[in-house]
């Protein structure tokens, strides 16, 4: 009779072993950090005593599930933005709260909260990349999870790194802090293939060999990723990984649902591992990841629930379940990802996934002892048919939810009995977080109070531009007035151009935000050049003289390197509207003096009529009366009355707005 | 200061009233069966005073949900098989399970079990189709659920009607008793286009306008079901139930997978409804029906989680999670189904699907007490941010789960509180449902013990075939032994036919089931007939006269109605070989006795020599006795000895099988 620490005694044990051992009425042995025995309740019971035996009757014993790829300070941005595409989710929110928040508190405190989750969902590993690693390593280490934790590489400066530079050196210190650690393996973390460059791959690639460390990276997760890697590189994202030298150490790919079949023979020979992560994949639009060719091509692939910001949970249960409901229509195939491979994928080869099944991932004699008990006797799960021996699996992956977890152990260690946290407090976390949650919100909410100030939020600098301008508009039927102006003794014609303005308006009550898009004519009627700005025009009271010309609005503008579509998704104008128009424009000098002369055909919404207008440049009030009384003289040299004078901007022109 | 019997006090309510109204901190009275007011906790404790003021601070009081489309009874066949194709998984095994155990008291069973699990995930109100529907309405009023009960219609035979004729009667009988009832409205649910006739669809609608009850009925849940329609009555599903006046009534149409834009569009202007069933659409690899294009299209769509038995639970914050997160790949558009877009499908727009707006969906006055109360402070849900409008919807839809339902109200009765049941025995229920699910492990594994019985399952019918049979095979280089046969003067060649067979054999050790395909052979070398049957082989004992002909083993068989891939996915043989020949047979008399002569050449596995068989049906020991030495002469006339008999079978000579 051996003696030791803990005897879970009946229930199913679902051992996850090579030949998938079920015990209907089993028991675990645990002694220190380790599983002893695993077997039927009678042999366990004969054989061993404990100072514990748990009655666990009517649950299901399995190894603790593997989340193979989060980002788990995120928890604490969760919810922050939803619904939206990519690029304004990170760059419009995400990244800008990012900037603000992101610190080694954060870090820890998300941790923390993403832990509690995991504990609770029946998670006891999981593999994690951000910032701050360390600080994740060492929250994770003190709740008592199981983390591959790898520090994120970009090309960019990020929140705890200025320069790639930096990072390798923080990482460098890391993979020397944290080499041996019972609960926590280090790993190096380049970000993506196209936020790195050749150079930072590489040299990550190298400190991985030095340190044997994983490293962990997001791989083909669209395919625009795929797109543009062969763009910029010619060769598909794997192939390029590979021409680095990336996959001769071990590689854990998130996502990889852009790859192909050639790529995936390459993943399979060089063992890379994959972390399938289907809620992301779905909500980001990303599409379906090819898991059960994945499998026929004999690759190692473990679940991730991705981060909480992009989920919105930790549960693995959920992801399990949504894995084998998803893989089913990547072909069509209803006998695709059945249970048992689902729940393999998030157990045993969860555990290869992030290489760790040397400890975890089955119930085996000699592996560390991350368990976890689950209710069975649920409603949700009633009733349960025996008959099939694969019904086990389908009742864990289809039926059961995070919330039937009542006992979790990690390296022999309870985190929580009867669904009591027992390395952490959860409620002081969650205060602690919806603390940080108001600062995030009343931050934005400064950034949103305005326009200008959300405008700038997405823009490298704003310049004030254009900010006194004295105008005046006329319509006409033809150019020959123009012309007699061009043609004018006190005109000189200086430069001129031929473009085609295509103008998005995102209206909000008197202000608005104009999305310009500049196309340059040549002689020939083709494109020239490209130009896209953006202009942001404030509700500034004008001046008139002579009761026809205008001291214009001041304005705003910044170069615009997104698409509209950003913008309009962005903003979320109340109103939208395009103008498109012809304009052929001068600058000359009149007596001296800097104009500008366009002369503008409306082409959307179709104007029969052309309109001219005069503008100048101006720094004060005596500076545009000079000008003004210019404008009255190039008018009358026109031979253009008042009466031909237009007030209204091309909006009201148009009759696009009142 | 009016008197109510139920304040809910503080909290998040969420009306999902038509100007999505949300009161932070908010409150609703509750009188009768009614609300009577709602907004913000300091108004409604101002003016309301109650027998009960429950305290729901750090909670969202919201609409209960609906779930649009749900078989209940078929909890009690969860996960008895799963992972199997559409018509493995209903042929194979749930409708033979149903034609053994469906009748009212399983279905009562059934529903309650269901309805316990969706009262704890916050469902108030379903919509149902099945058999025995009077005794699924009788349950659910029993325990207090609001429901659209359905009764089946079919072309075939079902459980609870012999005939169609019977279906009609019974539901004619059900709807005069169900009328009016507070809680359950009854409708008629022809299952589907393709299970129907022009006829049973008319007379249902008859019935639909005579009564002015809904119908229900699943349409387009497959590309194929619309392909089969379109070679069947030359138009789109929606297009065919227009033309049978359907559309005239009010419908509730299933899944919708495959419907056009032109069918959207008749869909819309018939105000046809959508239940929208993404786990179960994933399940069975039916795919990603067109959500945003509907709602578009201005049609109405709610949420259902399908049966229990293709889900496999029936947890609708789970489905409305999938919803929001599938639609997104339909059109690989991360903005479509919005958080606020899934969780208005799943209250407002789900009741007005099932037909029950005027009652419930929203939280206004005038409308049935059907709200849920669902704790807010959870750890998966932390932090809440609140700057953004959609923020709570995002939280509720991506978040928060249906194990969070604290309390749970249905027309204005509690039905749940603090998670506690209070209509419903569950652990006697799910005791009960435990004992029905050994009964069918019993009935399945009767059926599977042998493979005759789990043949006969799926099988209209076996025939016992050339149970003794005697024959002997040799093998030849050429033909020319059996040309000498046929001219011989005791020999009269009655038919010859020419066939080109593809058999599968799925072997279980020492028996068999045989799958044969015959292609006959025309003189052109065309192929003029197709059949197809299936064998099955016992391992019974051969006995063998002078030593070379064989009395062979009994056999059944059947025809093979179904193509291979479905016995091959329904017996999981662990072995399977195929092997094709071409056989030239002849039917002859000797001595006036029948005999066959096949002469066979293997086509795969490929073998250079030919096969003859020399064969005839046998009745008694002296038959055989005497057969076996016609056979014997034979071999004579072909000049050939017993050193030239093959003594083995094809699977064995071919190699396939030693």
């Amino acid at each position: 009779m051996k003696q030791v620490d803990y005897i879970l005694s009946g229930g199913t044990v679902v051992t996850m072993n090579e030949s998938f051992d079920v015990f209907r009425d089993g028991a675990v042995a645990i002694l220190g950090d380790e599983i002893v025995a695993v077997g039927e309740r009678e042999t366990i019971l004969r054989d061993y005593s404990a100072a514990e035996v748990l009655d666990c009757t009517g649950t299901y014993i399995t190894p603790g599930l593997i989340n193979a790829h989060t980002h788990v300070p995120m928890t604490l941005l969760r919810g922050l933005a939803d619904d939206l595409r990519l690029d304004v989710w990170l760059m419009g929110y995400i990244m800008p709260t990012e900037r603000e928040f992101v610190n080694p508190s954060f870090v820890r405190l998300g941790t923390k909260i993403a832990c509690a989750e995991m504990i609770r969902g029946g998670v006891t590993a999981f593999a994690d990349m951000y910032y701050f690693e360390k600080d994740i390593a060492a929250a994770t280490a003190e709740v008592g999870m199981r983390a591959l934790c790898g520090e994120s590489i970009l090309k960019f400066p990020s929140p705890d790194a200025e320069s790639y530079e930096d990072s390798l050196a923080y990482i460098e210190e890391y993979l020397q802090e944290w080499q041996g650690h019972p609960l926590i393996r280090p790993a190096l973390a380049p970000h993506a293939p196209y936020s790195n460059t050749e150079e930072t791959l590489r040299r990550t690639t190298e400190l991985a060999a030095k340190y044997n460390a994983p490293m962990m990276i997001h791989v083909a997760e669209t395919q625009q990723e795929q797109d543009d890697n062969m763009r910029d590189y010619g060769q598909t994202v794997v192939r390029w990984m590979k021409s680095l030298g990336m996959l001769e150490q071990r590689v854990l790919a998130a996502h990889c649902v852009a790859v192909n079949d050639s790529e995936m023979r390459q993943m399979s020979r060089a063992g890379m591992r994959v972390a399938h992560c289907p809620s992301a994949n779905l909500k980001l639009s990303s599409g379906v990841a090819p898991v059960q060719l994945m499998l026929d091509n004999d690759i190692i692939v473990g679940i991730g629930t991705d981060g909480p910001a992009s989920n919105n949970d930790l549960d693995l249960f959920e992801e399990m379940r949504l894995a084998a409901l998803l893989a089913k229509i990547h072909r069509n195939t209803p006998t695709d990802l059945p249970a048992r491979a689902a729940f393999l994928a998030a157990t045993r080869h969860g555990a290869k996934a992030i290489f760790m099944d040397d400890i975890t991932g089955s119930l085996e004699p000699g592996k560390k002892a991350d368990v976890i008990v689950v209710d069975a006797n649920t409603l949700h799960n009633s009733p349960k048919f025996e008959l099939n021996p694969n019904a086990v699996y389908s009742q864990l992956v289809y039926a059961t939810k995070g919330s039937d977890v009542q006992h979790t152990m990690v390296n022999g260690r309870w985190l929580m009995r009867d669904r009591q946290l027992l390395t952490v407090d959860a409620l002081a976390l969650m205060e602690e977080a919806q603390h940080f949650a108001r600062r995030v919100d009343e931050f934005l909410s400064a950034r949103e109070e305005d326009l200008l100030s959300k405008l700038a939020a997405v823009s490298g600098g704003l310049e004030r531009g254009e900010s006194f301008e004295i105008q005046v508009k006329v319509r006409l039927s033809n150019t020959s007035a123009v012309e007699e102006l061009l043609d004018n003794e006190h005109v000189k014609v200086r430069r001129s151009i031929h473009y085609r303005q295509f103008d998005t308006y995102f209206l909000f009550g008197e202000e608005f935000v104009r999305y310009r898009e500049d196309d340059t004519i040549g002689g020939n009627g083709e494109v020239t050049s490209v130009r896209s700005r953006l202009t942001f025009t404030e509700n500034v009271k004008e001046r008139h003289f002579h009761d026809m010309i205008v001291l214009s609005r001041s304005r705003f503008y910044s170069e615009a390197d997104r698409p509209v579509r950003f913008y309009r998704e962005y903003f979320q104008s109340p109103r939208e509207v395009e103008l498109h128009k012809d304009r052929q424009r001068w600058h000359i000098d009149y007596k001296g003096v800097l104009f500008y002369v366009n002369v503008d055909q409306m082409l959307k919404p179709r104007t029969e009529e052309l309109y001219i207008e005069l503008k100048a440049r101006t720094w004060s009030i005596k500076d545009a009366e000079q000008k003004a009384d210019y404008i009255r003289e190039m008018l009358a040299i026109m031979e253009l009355t008042p009466a031909d004078v237009v007030r209204q901007d091309y909006l009201a022109i148009t009759g696009v707005m009142e």
